[in-house]
């Protein structure tokens, strides 16, 4: 069932309040405080969407890694040297990594476990604990299924169906700058295939799909910014369809990709 | 001078009432009347930024071709022929093109004059005219100055500076779908540095340079959609720096490109 943005307007709210996050906790419950701390947040609606960044989904579940545990390979270590790297996070972005598909200029890009291709895997070492150093944070190991559990315990506290986006920041070939897209998606169709609908025009529209999840993604990380320690977006009024929804769908096959 | 989003919320407003554009109409003359039919979007603030999408910059500006005009090369007509494309466009794309990267599957992905790896070369049949299938839009040959053009427009009539964004769809590699992106701005800088800025925990990011133009494009076009003929939203609220800003500051240069 698609849901309609009739009149064109869209919301971003950070939600406030939430709370330093460690292994164990239970972010969906965070999350759900949260929300009643947010002036305006509630009552949720149908055209919610809820944006989680990737890295308290990742110290909530523990997908964290020490670095002072990590040996690094003699690759690596030459690697690191030469572009002034951690050797021992790309030690672990390597662990990590189904393959390299770059390891050159002092970049490493790999595809990780879940067909993601990106910078160091994912693993990403800021704004995790205090300043030592050590701690990385790893992508989680299912983040449909992260999305998934947050939105199940928003149903059952609020008795809606809110989507729940599970966010990460990506560089992009050809272009300077990260951008928030979708690695995590549960209760919405991350693509709108809007090919052979008609447009405004009365034309066919051959080739447009929507990435409305990694739109929606972007959207979240302007409200939620870089620094402030707001983890957690509501987005408000976007267009998209339900679905159960898997970030599978957004992952093109290697088969079809020029760029690998 | 940095703007501040004290409060986390960010709003888009699809500009409405917006007519048919055709070669030589007055754009930001249009665009100043939607602003006054659209609830909320007057007065204009000091965080607001007008997303204005590349057809209707290029359908003012004459930047489009009648394909009934073209005369495809060999090289095309076959590649057309065996992937089910219109050889006239590719064509038209070939001709705009700087440098091809890739001619397979299909696919086509140039570099523009401008300095844009896209596919077709922002070339582009959906939404242009009735449905006659001949024309296509070009991307516009200054995209900043056409951001410039609307920005002074604006200014003068309500003596605010707001930014202003030219916004295209852009595939990407090794994901499905299109997302929004910056073609030209004038008024902001599309990238914000935050390298050697202190985070939340005291850390250094060391590496996060956010593409905020191509944030605030993506959430554009949740308020705009693709077939609701709405091609200007107000984007109220983000956080972006002032600056003269150009397109070619996000360009990354071919010697840091791995993937042409």
């Amino acid at each position: 069932m698609p849901t309609s943005h009739a009149d064109g307007r869209v919301e971003v709210l950070a939600l406030e309040g939430m709370p330093e996050i460690a292994p164990g906790d239970d972010l969906a419950a965070a999350i759900l405080e949260s929300l009643e701390g947010t002036p305006g947040a509630l009552p949720l609606r149908a055209d919610d969407v809820l944006v989680v960044t990737q890295k308290v989904v990742s110290k909530a579940e523990g997908a964290i890694v020490d670095l002072t545990t990590i040996e690094p390979r003699a690759e690596v270590v030459e690697f690191a040297r030469r572009w002034d790297r951690d050797p021992r996070q790309l030690e672990v972005v390597l662990r990590e990594a189904r393959r390299v598909v770059r390891m050159e200029n002092g970049v490493l890009i790999t595809v990780t476990p879940h067909g993601f291709v990106c910078a160091n895997g994912g693993v990403d070492a800021s704004n995790v604990g205090p300043a030592s150093g050590s701690i990385v944070t790893l992508l989680p190991r299912d983040p449909d299924a992260s999305a998934a559990g947050i939105r199940i315990a928003v149903r059952e506290r609020h008795a809606i169906d809110v989507p729940v986006i599970v966010s990460d920041s990506f560089g992009r070939p050809w272009r300077w700058g990260i951008v928030d897209v979708a690695i995590g998606v549960s209760g919405l169709a991350p693509l709108e295939d809007l090919r052979g609908t008609v447009d405004h025009d009365g034309r066919v529209m051959r080739s447009t799909i929507r990435a409305v999840a990694d739109e929606i993604a972007s959207a979240a990380e302007l409200g939620l910014g870089k620094i402030a320690g707001r983890p957690v977006a509501l987005v408000r009024g976007a267009s998209f369809a339900r679905a159960e929804g898997s970030i599978r769908d957004v992952l093109m096959p290697e088969s079809f990709d020029l760029f690998r």
